[in-house]
């Protein structure tokens, strides 16, 4: 999958057995498989297929990935992950597991959007010393945050609308529009599209390790 | 005009003779009126039909009042206008002057929107120090500033909306939107309606001035 | 959070348990705390973790304040809320609440939407002699209480759409459009979002005590 | 044109040349001709191809009967047409002008939509001794007006939003909804379809009209 | 009730005990209660607390009256109701309901959509004998059937969009649009709006029945 | 061009002096050039540059061929193209003219839309006479044309929707969505596309007409 | 049903019993029945009430034709249905379906769009040995299969969108306009019509076949 | 400007001379600066005002940047920016000159789109040895384009969708849908916001070189 999309599974909309079917198939095949937008159904059908020391779960548990205990490739890629709120996790945990798997180191910091201006300038100086070739931010609701980050540093930065929210603008609308009218300097992924995300700011940061390593 | 709003002309879509004649009765009757949304052919209309002393104009000339020297009332109430950018400035010249034409005592602070946090947080700071009874914000783009300045302040903040940009989410959309889907507390008039907001932020000072005069 | 939004609990999304948890630490730490749209499994929850003479429930019991004893404050601010039909209670509900939280007396008048011109007029006569700092209007369908409402009083009205109904600009689509083109001095917030109403509308009022209280 | 919609010219998009012709072939073969969205330029073509006594111009020019001496027939139906605001005449005069070419008895009371609750009640009442068939509403904004007048008569209302204003619902948007979400006894033709409304209102008084001449 | 919409209960999202509890207020009060949008649960509620003699179902039981045998009054107007298809029929039995209730004679003529142009004339001549004095024609989709009924008659039409259908402009859209945008003479109501489209056509039919008892 | 869309030049948005280049350009290299959607400048520009014998125009000439005397080649195919009003003419002429330079007959059949259910039944029995392969229909405001085509014939109909009208649904829109919602066997293109409904139609065309030349 | 839309069942929206009795009568008339839109419910009816020889299921069991032994009448008609991927299988299981109903040999080519375009090359190649007379093309999220196929072969290609994904443009919002607005020969049917793409097909198919068989 | 956005002047909406006015104040500052969307009367201003030698136009003359000799810096990042068609190259070169202004050596490759995919393959692999860091992709209509091109390598792409076309989906909303829909790996910016793309495009550029001059 050089250029593609990462083969992944997308559990949303397939029975649990023919997720858990098609997974095997790929650890079969290549060691390791990442699949997203799980439900409680999808949860239960790998809890019962796969060992525990098999299965890498996301946060929340809507992603996982399964392996056969062959490692993800490694590049040196560094990818942050940032979320305005608890909301946004589980669409930010989808960019940095795809990330991971894509081969990045990756750096989780979550739920910093409602705790004012100073900590989150505080987050970012720390941040910086970590040294992100990218970072994705996923929001919602009114969707300021990738604006704000992205006035703070000068690397690549990414927004993830999240449909979250009732009313006018509500899942993810307000968010996307106000990302794509922002002042910064900003790119942006389809609403609630962390795999996007999270594959798109992996190729930034392998393209930047690769400049790297070549020293 | 005590609980309707305020008598005002809106120039868009009429002749401009028939603004000028309109004018001519309100001063007669009442002394003064305000006119918004003027065009070139309404303002060379006005300039030649009233002695420059009768007429104040906003800063770009898109409203204007016309009087015969009467004043307006004073209330006492204060009320503040922001702008996040030089587009947003007619806006809020309308919210202005018919919070002046109401009674209230304006204070304009334009263009602090790309001035970055710091400035902004001390331009907040010398504002409260004039003690605003409400705050009105016009925003166009991707519309943050109004939910920045209301989570510095604790008077009300009404947020406008400006129909700046181009692409989706422009005309005003994204930035209505965000408002409406802010986190903090805000609420908000119609996209370019500085004239609504203006109007209800002098109800609120008016109201504030009432109570603080009763002592 | 004296200039952010109250620190309520949004229930509707969450877990019953961890609302209840979140709840518990907030109880432990200042003593009460609002949780808005709850769900049958969220009241459950909360019925069988805190004692009856912990609970303040609102008309229809989505929403409620759970504490330990402790008094929300008394800022000497009115808010009254009217609803037009029985459909937005639940929302009027939230801005009573979020008011009464924010140390305002409330005034709820519920239903008055279709009992004809009369008798509306009636009951604002009644309300002008109860004084209220700020007025929020909850409507659904074609929204047009709160239009009619802020021509009837001189304090600041804010409208509340509803999302209610079947058809073309159902799900409080049509009342907030036509709260936007009002006529009258009006400003609004998003569909169903009574707790930045109640919020705003406190905000308003809170500022208005402050001026009473310095006499 | 038994049960098809009247045969009149709509001018805009035609060339003013091309709209004379047909105007001229139509007076030949019937005596009589609506033209209706009539520009400058259609004017000055009607102005310079007919006398005087041959056009009966709607009040602001907009649309136009030419036609060689020969009346309009006469049905005893009775429509009145009421509009909001100033905008809404050229609307309202389209609904009048094709209401009379079907042979009804018009009433047009304009511009009380702004007059206040109880200029509105006495004008119905005025209106109600003359006993009209049916009444055709035009309003823009928020288009309360005919919800209103529907409340206060028992004759057929047909609600016509008007193009106007600005911002989010403009263009007859919100009034279209918010006649679509009403509460009274209400039906509805498209935004600015004056034509129509006045066609349908005709219709109802045509078929009232035959009933009351039967006796 | 004379000039507002007729006091039914519209049962979706209200509790079937609410339900009955009402109407057992109602026909205590009035002696007959319509009630509308009636799902599994309300029907029931009203099958265990009504006896089967005090109610009447719509075809499809998804509306009903319950009554303790005072009968509805009798004006005299006669209203016709038409769908396209099956698919229609809940939404103009409700208009047809209502109509019953306000008085009329009514004519139902369902499922003529699909069958043809022949037939469809061959039943409005059957139509046509009986004399309507309005017609409410109910069609989801493309929505076309008002629009030809319109052209085939010359008593008022009022199309009622429904909800039917998948992909781009279902759920009423395509049919609401081309209502308004038809080229016949036709008002039209919101989408599943029967009972408003019945109550109008009540209106118009109960006029011109009063015309007609003058004689 | 053996399966991309063919070799025309689409003049809006070109200067007429580019038009008329790339024109000649074209003209050089195959001997005859379609143009669509010509201005009153590029008019102008192609009567100055070409000789009257070298541009074929359309009705209303707002296409033409530009050629050097090389013919179109003839394949064999038919296609009929049909519009409801005089207003869809500018599109249908589009959709005439491509099918025309890909080697189709063309049969135009103008303006029947109004012309009552009758006239079209004859000219539908008229038009299998002459054996279309296809059929384009254009139709504006509600689109119901097409609809009633299909039903009418067993050859495939093409439905064009154009962007002709005023208020909601206008510029197509209710047309392209009847058109998708239709009952009968219909396939459509975009708005205005009479270009890509004459290829497509050829493209059927002559498919037929290989088959048949195969005896 | 020579010029109508086949006589097929949509099962989504009725009853299991009722779907299974309209099929008896239909086959009981005409031998076969095609039935469209299957739930859960309606599969396990079917399977009680018919034989398993006189079912004929879709690839997921979400279509099926039912009949008594009766074969379906053969035209010679040749119709490729091809899917970008898995997710369109149960659209394009409809247009197959129809198509085979309607007398077409069909060919399926399904989940060919994630395959890269040399393999997508390399099956049209393979498709245009069998010479198909038409080719449906069923793609989901950005749509872009149709164009590509449309570019490769000279046989009309008809694009259905179908309803999968989440996000901005999902359900079928993107590929529906990405297909209306391509620049490759292409017509379109609404969202998910598999069933009107099928018919399409076939009565072009039927067009040709006619055409072939004259020899 | 470190990580703001680049200070560009935005010509649309503001005065030619005040355009020069700016310009001036900021040439004279910093030596250069970029102008976009400029206007015929913008366009005019710059010549009369600046020096030939001072200006360095955008293709089609709707961008520039005005300087004094000083040069842009150089970083070392290599941006490429494709355009599908001609309409495209306005859009592209925006992204162009702010690439170039921000340090980056810039590739162009306009007008591919409708060349076939064979000669895109073979552009791409000529553009791969030119060893681009990122990628900006302009396309109109559907948009596939930026799709086709994130396949076919593996640096980042950044799509900017154009707002091209007629009828549904025109405007760049099909494209902007489109590519938010893409099952490839992309990120997106607004319609016609090239100035972004380019700007983020530079971000990537300038990371990635940065890192390549650490060796
Ligand atoms: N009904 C509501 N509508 C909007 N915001 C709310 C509502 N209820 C609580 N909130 C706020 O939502 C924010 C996030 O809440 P939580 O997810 O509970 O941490 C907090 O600032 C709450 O004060
Ligand atoms: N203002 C109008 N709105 C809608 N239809 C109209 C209007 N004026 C005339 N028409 C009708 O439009 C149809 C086409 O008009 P024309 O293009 O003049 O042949 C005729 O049936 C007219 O009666
Ligand atoms: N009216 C039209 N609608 C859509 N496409 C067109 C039209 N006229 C020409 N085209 C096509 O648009 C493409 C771009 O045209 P051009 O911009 O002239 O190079 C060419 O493939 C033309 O065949
Ligand atoms: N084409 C453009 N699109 C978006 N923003 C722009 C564009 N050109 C300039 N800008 C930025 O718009 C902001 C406001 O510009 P100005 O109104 O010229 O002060 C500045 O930060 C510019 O860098
Ligand atoms: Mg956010
Ligand atoms: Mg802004
Ligand atoms: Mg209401
Ligand atoms: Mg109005
Ligand atoms: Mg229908
Ligand atoms: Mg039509
Ligand atoms: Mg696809
Ligand atoms: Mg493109």
């Amino acid at each position: 999958h050089r250029t593609g999309i990462m083969e992944a599974i997308l559990a949303e909309g397939k029975d649990p057995e023919d997720v858990v079917q098609i997974a095997k198939a790929q650890v079969a095949a290549t060691g390791r498989v990442l699949i997203t937008r799980l439900g409680v159904k999808h949860r239960e059908a790998l809890e019962s297929d796969f060992k525990p020391v098999e299965i890498e779960w996301s946060l929340h548990r809507n992603a996982a990935v399964v392996h056969d205990g062959t490692p993800s490739p490694r590049t040196g890629g560094v990818v942050a992950i940032i979320t305005a709120g608890t909301a946004d996790i589980d669409v930010a945990e989808e960019a940095r597991m795809v990330a991971h798997e894509l081969g990045c180191e990756t750096i989780a910091i979550y739920d910093v959007g409602v705790a004012g201006f100073h900590r989150l300038v505080g987050e970012m100086l720390k941040l910086q010393d970590r040294k992100p070739d990218a970072i994705v931010v996923a929001a919602g609701r009114e969707g300021t945050l990738p604006t704000v980050v992205s006035g703070l540093v000068d690397v690549p930065v990414i927004g993830v609308p999240v449909s979250t929210g009732y009313g006018a603008g509500a899942k993810g609308e307000a968010a996307l529009l106000s990302m794509l009218q922002s002042c910064s300097v900003l790119s942006v992924v389809n609403i609630d599209a962390g795999f996007v995300a999270g594959s798109f700011a992996a190729r930034i940061a392998n393209t930047v390790a690769k400049a790297r390593s070549r020293e």
